[in-house]
């Protein structure tokens, strides 16, 4: 890698003519039920049994939908949950995607202070002593919580590895706001953490014009998403909560630039289990239609996309 | 288990005359030459040999500590640096201090919405459908930005599990009052964030009169610790910044009630690494003693508890 992530973004989002990313949440009980039937039949042990699934469904739900993606988003939970094998599937899951051509966005959510956050930081986007680099995502989110010398770290990370950050500012869910919408000296807290994030990502901006250190903003809160661009008008905003979570293409407009760039939105459950019943035998077409169809959609939202 | 977490921490406390955690933080470059040397020589590959190298310092590290501390605290950054092979570390560190009579606190510090948080709690505090127990934590650490609704699931494993949670407050790093500290309606966010612990954790409090949803709240902020204590009088604090971080036994003091309850003391690097240069030979004395000078100190500032 030699550019920014940034500008690897903003190239992704222009050859693919998309702002789609999709998110991987391989909750095992939704998985479909002839790969979930193969897998425990292979293994005895019932996380071999459940990463072995998940191996096999994210390789399916990567190939069919690389065409419509600029990017993919493995939620690190789904993988922790079933312990070390689930772990090795979450690093499967990034070089399957990786060789599909897709850049990985890993959604960790890690924040802690100095030391530990080097430790996390080396965990997910790679330090110099190892050498393989596409089992590493090629961005994480991260918290901010700490301030910024829990961000220090993970900054270094971003710019010696060309790797990009994702800082939580106001998310998707219905409480975000009980901490997050506080108003502090006349702003609401995620305002703070929004001038935080121009400051952390000022000195990486990318050719492209964006920074490789983007921002977390929900598609469930639009009037919040419309403030926030203004806010930070050189960051890349990944947006959640489109689908599942009740947000729409049009919700998300504001957060697109007059060029297309400037937002990734993901959609997770909304397209990993379009299918609906684990029974479906058409399961991987429901995939790729759920991700043709929110990548339309989003052009149609973001109407200039460079193409 | 059959007992709140809240009390069988009180009672560990009690028994053990010590409010002591020692924290696990197995940096591979500090770790003693001899036992470096011994796992590189038997794992070529990389993640394998620090991880083992990392199960043999934990077993000997809470082997040494165990009669000095109520519980150890495993900082999961320093194993997931290493892969699935570091997470196999991890489980391995809280069998051995299960095994020791040890609680362990799994340093996590994750936070995240609904469905995802709940795949965390599984992952770490155990699920239904996981028979064996040993490999979990009796309590984690968790991120309060997305407030209540990403806190439910966690809360929900508490009670289920008798499992512990600790909050994070008021951190104890240097940038931690760049959000922590923000005024909001008279009081800093880290005050409202206490109040919420506190609501959290109302319905799960144990015969001790603590509750099992406890809080973090670092030592290097004596002002902020006192005030907080006020604010959350029936939460279990978890207190970093001792030690290494220039944090003094007589600094956490007002942290503890009359009957040397309702805080625990986390060292980690001032302990386990103790020994100075990796190539100590005496370094599990080291340890041990840095481990019950820690307790004796602790003992002092909080003269009282319960013997």
């Amino acid at each position: 890698m030699s550019l920014p992530f940034a500008d690897r973004l903003a190239s992704a989002v222009r050859s693919k003519h998309s702002a789609l990313v999709v998110g991987l949440d391989p909750q095992f009980a939704k998985l479909p039920v002839e790969i979930r039937e193969r897998a425990t039949a292979h293994h005895a042990d019932q996380r071999e049994a459940a990463a072995a699934a998940i191996k096999e469904f994210d390789a399916a739900v990567i190939e069919e939908v690389a065409p419509f993606a600029a990017a993919v988003k493995p939620q690190i939970a789904y993988y922790e949950r079933w312990g070390p094998p689930g772990l090795a599937a979450y690093e499967h899951a990034i070089e399957k995607a990786h060789a599909a051509g897709l850049l990985v966005i890993g959604d960790i959510k890690r924040g802690d202070i100095g030391p530990t956050a080097e430790a996390y930081a080396s965990a997910h986007l790679g330090s110099g002593t190892t050498a393989e680099r596409d089992q590493f995502a090629d961005a994480i989110t991260v918290n901010p919580y700490f301030g910024t010398d829990g961000l220090q770290p993970f900054l270094n990370a971003v710019r010696e590895k060309d790797a990009g950050l994702f800082v939580l500012v106001r998310t998707s869910n219905a409480s975000a706001g009980e901490l997050q919408d506080l108003q502090a000296l006349g702003q609401p807290v995620h305002e703070h953490v929004a001038a935080r994030v121009v400051a952390w990502g000022h000195e990486l901006t990318g050719s492209c014009g964006y920074s490789s250190v983007g921002a977390v903003v929900g598609a469930t809160a639009p009037r919040e998403l419309a403030r926030l661009r203004e806010c930070m008008p050189r960051t890349w905003f990944l947006i959640p909560g489109v689908g599942a979570q009740g947000g729409t293409a049009a919700d998300v407009a504001p957060a697109f630039d007059s060029d297309g760039l400037g937002a990734l939105v993901n959609s997770s459950r909304g397209i990993i289990f379009a299918y609906g019943s684990p029974a479906a035998s058409e399961w991987r077409r429901s995939i790729r239609e759920a991700a043709r169809r929110l990548r339309d959609e989003l052009r149609t939202a973001a109407p200039q996309a460079a193409s």
